[in-house]
């Protein structure tokens, strides 16, 4: 459901077992409601403010706990950013399994149509500029991106081809799709910026399908 | 040599001439010298703290001059960034006649070696991830953005292919590029960020090729 769990597990373990109680720490049946509550804030907070201008003591105020609670769960501001956007990458990281297993031929249109339906909808695009932004501003956010999206979403991708240079032809894929995302839903030139998704979707998946098993 | 001045010309026009003489203009034969010097403080500031953040105050102060100077010059704050932009894309705007004018069979790679050779030279790096990452986070330096390049320099390259839809492959040509400069330059993924550029032009160069053209 959320995501990060298996990396903020260790950190959330250092920090709030074998220290002394703290004033705050919920009982333990509290736990997945109120970290949830901290995770919905944080969104919020990352998405109208970027990482830079968002605090610790912001996204605890939103969700009305203590800060210490925040740190409690997720660690640093850095390590609650992750948590966010590994939430926000979600269906991605569902489907990659999809992309990987379906017929190599089609791989171009699958990864293609799952980036642009990532950003048609609604549910997902505020988060996603939330992450562009903040990645193309800061450099701890821009770590976070490198980690999880290229790190695990395209590594695992390039592990599927079974083609020299796999991780450099999955990135010049990704690239494609990644301008695409900035041009037509960042900064919003015409006429892409109007385009029929399934119009982008014919031009641009044989092109991926190039980058990823071409020549 | 600086852009933007048949753009800005009739606004410092409309502010300098037929008002009453304000306290710190200059003697004509200063004009030149000093409104260099105020585009280079604003194309440090805007590189530094990105649109938002930057004031025209603050770019007055960084070049040794009232604000009304700033003003008198330029106009608003759009404005100067306006000209800042158009001063880093320079290289970008002589060169397109290049692109647009030689055989139309190798545009694909003529754009590209553009566009990696804007990133690569350390001099216009700087203002281009500046103006990235103010057009991803302010509305107002999009629009710049949406202006001068989509407006000149895509639909330039769109007026020389004599295709159908051609400011559509002209948009999704530059999305390939806009993609790695993302994730190479401004994001910074490996392989791609450490790629040889020619490996990268050879790579790219009939993709762009294929948006202007195929079919």
């Amino acid at each position: 459901m959320t995501g990060g769990t298996a990396d903020d597990g260790p950190v959330a373990s250092a920090r709030g077992d074998g220290t002394t109680r703290r004033r705050g720490r919920p009982p333990r049946t509290e736990s997945a409601g109120t970290r949830d509550r901290i995770l919905d804030a944080a969104r919020e907070e990352f998405s109208a403010r970027g990482y830079e201008k968002t605090s610790v003591r912001g996204i605890a105020k939103a969700a009305g706990v203590d800060s210490a609670l925040v740190h409690h769960y997720f660690g640093t501001k850095e390590q609650v950013f992750q948590a966010a956007v590994e939430v926000a990458f979600a269906p991605a990281f569902a489907v990659r399994d999809t992309i990987v297993e379906g017929p190599v031929e089609e791989a171009g249109e699958r990864m293609t149509r799952m980036i642009i339906g990532l950003w048609e909808s609604p549910v997902t695009r505020a988060p996603l500029l939330a992450i562009v932004r903040s990645a193309v501003n800061n450099e701890t956010a821009a770590g976070v991106f490198r980690r999880l999206i290229a790190g695990q979403l395209l590594r695992r991708i390039a592990g599927g081809l079974e083609v020299p240079d796999a991780e450099l032809r999955a990135e010049l894929a990704a690239a494609q799709l990644v301008g695409i995302a900035m041009i037509r839903y960042v900064i919003k030139v015409e006429p892409l910026a109007s385009a029929d998704p399934e119009q982008i979707i014919r031009r641009v998946a044989p092109v991926v399908q190039g980058h990823l098993t071409g020549r």
